[in-house]
């Protein structure tokens, strides 16, 4: 059968580890998951009543193309509680999970070749996404001095594009407002599309994120309900683009996808005002921070750097490894906790790091911390 | 802000009928749709149940890339009961309905600029999600008296892929067995991918359609819950691909979709089981249909084809107006009916036909025959 080169996406190194544990799991043993980027917990208990309720009533059959109006409308009321924006529910379109809002910016912002920026270490789908669409990702190696966040001076100008994302995975670190701003003014001195991911916007432990919209219109931001709202397997997710871009969006939306899941943006919708569920959520992971950022120099990663948002902690260990993917096996193997290798989010530096992520029950947490300690004493 | 080329994809043109639809309900009219190409009925209710119950106990997060295992497995046994056909599972690839199976199919066959054939009339989104993934939609004008699908000899030898619909939309109409295996044989021979779409399997009247796979192995058959199990807004479709391809399509589908929604996921495996249920309402679409074909020609609408499958008929009208949008648009003011300009699905010759979608109600069906009626006595 016929095959194409852009068809040819790496395969996620993290897929080894998961398919060991897995085996391991088949084979009796209790693994401690730190691998996976999600929340143990389901969609709000209000978010699935209403789903239930709606079953009951509606055919629940396609939505228009940008999303339930209502819900349109509910999540422009989420910038002016979570940023004090007031924003047109016009600008907001619903997606089939952040990753639909990647295709659709992506299609709609660049010609096959463009060039298209993203921070190294950075999330792998972004740039796995790029090349399947014929698009060319070029990987922006950051410094640790700038908490592993790309500034101006990264950016070369032959791009048509820049991906930033606060907070950012695997890193967890924030973009400051002026940081931020310097980025999308870098972005426009070279007419690059600024895309901001803030998926992670609402897992945040010291301060709060700044969105791009509150610097520039003239930006593409994209969110998601998977992870403060506890709703990955939904897939559903939202981005914000400039009003005069909406009717193209529009069309496109329509063409890729007829619609995001119903189902998903019923319950989406209950879950904006589940508020005391969510925040207790949060108060998990950041009590499974705390007992991290003591756990993990306790256990012997000390080059670790205080996450400001979402639920990881990435680790230099190239001090204890070269090949972070065996240590990641002999982690699992001998530790039976499963962590994610750096190679994933860093092509070039990510065999001397760790993605840990705490988003699961803080007992998992605890006990994953022993199984650590343990290990490396032994080692 | 940056637009790409590829994403100024052509609008629908129904959506304009539709809007004025919408305008024409909210000032108090009583509108007849037989624009929409989904059922009216909602998922089976043992689909519904099974995802209530699912959400008191799981937490639906998310699933591997390819699919809920037990769900790959009921499908490949779908393939033994529809079509005596032993399918290994492990070919099986569940997607966001079948747009996310087009996506992944295009992305995973084809390089930017390749040239991909459709038959004209078709589904208009083919023709858009090709654009916006940087290649060129070829469109074969299909011959009456091949009834609307595409022959071998329509088919140029420069094409990289050739899409085919049996039944089609909007004409209804299936490809015999021989048909069929002339198409797939042609693109054989000039080393095309062959794309089988197969959404509308199930909903047929005489005889049954014929799956690509039973003629080849070497193709990439593309179906969906959407239509015969009645769950378009679920999103949930799959595909069907060569063994030794399936590794490359997972690593692609990881990267552009996580996954399927597992809630949808949940509900379609329940929903294979409810035979009873789907067959019921496939009584409705042939009554329905028994009542289309035998009022339409007597309101007016004489040159149509008996659909073998799928919920439309799709009328010449050429003798009637040579403006279709401008005439859907009278049937709409005059009827209150809202029906489809061809245009959508003939860039060509659409000017100069309508579709009529009888998946709603007999009762809606049966007024709606009447108001046409009515409409073209007094034309």
């Amino acid at each position: 059968m016929r095959a194409s080169r852009r068809g040819e996406v790496d395969p996620f190194i993290v897929m080894d580890v998961m398919e060991a544990a897995r085996q391991a799991e088949a084979a009796g043993r209790r693994v401690i998951h730190m691998e996976v980027g999600q929340p143990g917990t389901p969609a709000p208990a209000a978010a699935r009543a209403a789903l239930a309720r709606a079953m009951e009533t509606d055919a629940l059959g396609y939505t228009v193309a940008l999303g339930l109006p209502a819900l349109r409308q509910r999540i422009a009321r989420l910038y002016r509680d979570w940023y004090g924006l007031d924003l047109n529910p016009e600008r907001v379109i619903v997606t089939p999970g952040s990753s639909g809002a990647f295709i659709l910016a992506f299609t709609a912002l660049f010609e096959a070749g463009d060039r298209v920026g993203l921070g190294e270490p950075g999330y792998p789908s972004y740039r796995q996404i790029l090349k399947a669409l014929s698009l060319q990702p070029v990987g922006l190696q950051t410094a640790l001095e700038n908490r592993l966040q790309p500034v101006p001076e990264d950016v070369p100008n032959d791009l048509a594009g820049l991906i930033v994302a606060s907070p950012a995975n695997p890193s967890g670190t924030m973009l400051s407002r002026d940081a931020l701003a310097a980025l999308i003014e870098r972005a426009a001195e070279i007419g690059a599309a600024f895309v901001s991911d803030e998926i992670y916007h609402g897992i945040q432990y010291d301060g709060r994120p700044v969105s791009a919209l509150e610097l520039s219109d003239n930006v593409c931001v994209i969110n998601s309900f998977s992870k403060y709202f506890s709703m990955t397997g939904w897939r559903v997710g939202w981005m914000v683009v400039p009003e005069a871009e909406v009717r193209r969006y529009e069309r496109l939306a329509q063409n890729l996808f007829i619609c995001p899941p119903n189902a998903s943006q019923v319950a989406a919708l209950a879950a904006l005002d589940c508020e005391d569920e969510l925040q207790a959520n949060l108060a998990v992971y950041a009590e499974n921070r705390r007992q991290m950022l003591e756990g993990l120099p306790r256990a012997g990663f000390d080059r670790i750097a205080p996450p400001d948002g979402a639920f990881y902690v990435y680790a230099d260990v190239s001090g204890l490894t070269a090949d972070s993917l065996a240590f990641s096996r002999e982690i699992l193997d001998q530790a039976g906790v499963a962590v994610t290798p750096g190679l994933d989010f860093d092509p070039r530096r990510g065999q001397g790091t760790l993605r840990f992520s705490y988003a699961r029950a803080t007992a998992d947490i605890a006990e994953g911390l022993e199984r650590l300690a343990a290990f490396m004493a032994r080692r």
